[in-house]
């Protein structure tokens, strides 16, 4: 699955403003990037009249408009989508998911501190914590880096998330939750399912393979 | 995967405008909808000035935005994405995915058709056409809906995808294309991936399981 750092902070800490620094310095160096924004209180994305607008008002869970450059969804759920699930369907292209917000999550975090909007960082030492942005003095046992030094942080998020890794080449979610596997039985597994398809006809040495099951109830 | 009806017509025609009486039908009978809006001219999904606009703009190539109940992401693709391709990603839970537009797919079709905007159909006999909605006149070897009769259409709709449906219990998916399997051979598949990863801990009946397998170039 794609790594995942979440940006965190108080409000108007300045996290928008930074992702709008870090996104381009780090696609500069040839990443994908993906950003989800964390709303706790519902938002409008739609444009009123507008014919998805119209397709979701008449009742459709998932609206979607697709042009030749760029493809939209909305879709309704029952209850919050986990981020991993969301990372797993929605960012499978992305060489870094950013997002911002999702404190609570168990994934790094960078804050962004200023000391005018609250006193101390929002994060503690049990909040998987990275890294610091901010220009105040803060007493803290990760790097911390000065609005200024967007390079910097992206050289932290480059070589700890991006340079060298191994690839995920393996993921299993069942029911929405992932699996859990050691490297040798995700080699056994990936081995198992290629031999089973490699023989059959339409089989080209693909880079990606999906599979989806769907159980039937007992 | 989800099935797929595209509602196709000639621009005016009153393709949205019949979508919104039939969503809801069919919602009524207990079914999740799904629908696709195929716009070729390119569209603005999201609001200047909101945060996952600033994302965007500063150069992510996919945005989300997660609350409690709703889910919205945005992704820029390099050419457009195949229908069953958008299908399988974004449509995972819905019974049925109503496109809008989409001619030139090869899934069934429905022509909202009127004489004043067009002289005759604009689906052939080529075109996989399930039914017309029309009040006028109209040449076709298929069944006709007049627009007041949304029941009857969601009747066909109904009996055609929706009842006694075999769940598609095994998709797999190079590179974006679906290998064509036959029956005995997705129960040979699904047969092994079970019986691999079913005495892992972790394993709990699952109905869907999602696997996505990433390999490296040689």
């Amino acid at each position: 699955m794609v790594p995942i750092i979440c940006i965190v902070g108080a409000s108007n800490s300045g996290k928008t403003t930074h992702l709008e620094k870090l996104i381009p310095e780090l696609r500069r160096r040839g990443y994908r990037i993906g950003t989800l924004k964390h709303d706790v209180h519902g938002f409008e994305m739609d444009q009123e009249g507008k014919d998805t607008w119209r397709h979701r008002k008449a009742g459709a869970q998932t609206i979607g408009i697709a042009s030749p450059m760029t493809l939209a969804s909305i879709r309704e759920t029952v209850e919050e989508m986990p981020l991993e699930l969301i990372a797993g369907r929605y960012f499978w292209e992305e060489d870094i998911l950013l997002t911002e917000g999702y404190k609570r999550s168990h994934y790094p975090k960078i804050e962004i501190f200023r000391s005018v909007i609250e006193s101390k960082p929002i994060c503690g030492a049990h909040d998987n914590l990275l890294a610091v942005v901010t220009d105040d003095a803060v007493q803290v046992d990760v790097p911390v880096y000065g609005f200024g030094d967007v390079a910097g942080l992206a050289d932290l998020i480059e070589s700890r998330f991006l340079k060298d890794r191994k690839k995920p080449y393996l993921t299993v979610v069942l029911d929405g939750k992932q699996l859990p596997m050691k490297d040798f039985v995700k080699d056994f597994v990936v081995g198992g399912i290629v031999g089973m398809i490699s023989n059959l006809r339409g089989w080209a040495k693909p880079r990606k393979i999906d599979i989806q099951i769907r159980l039937e109830d007992d």
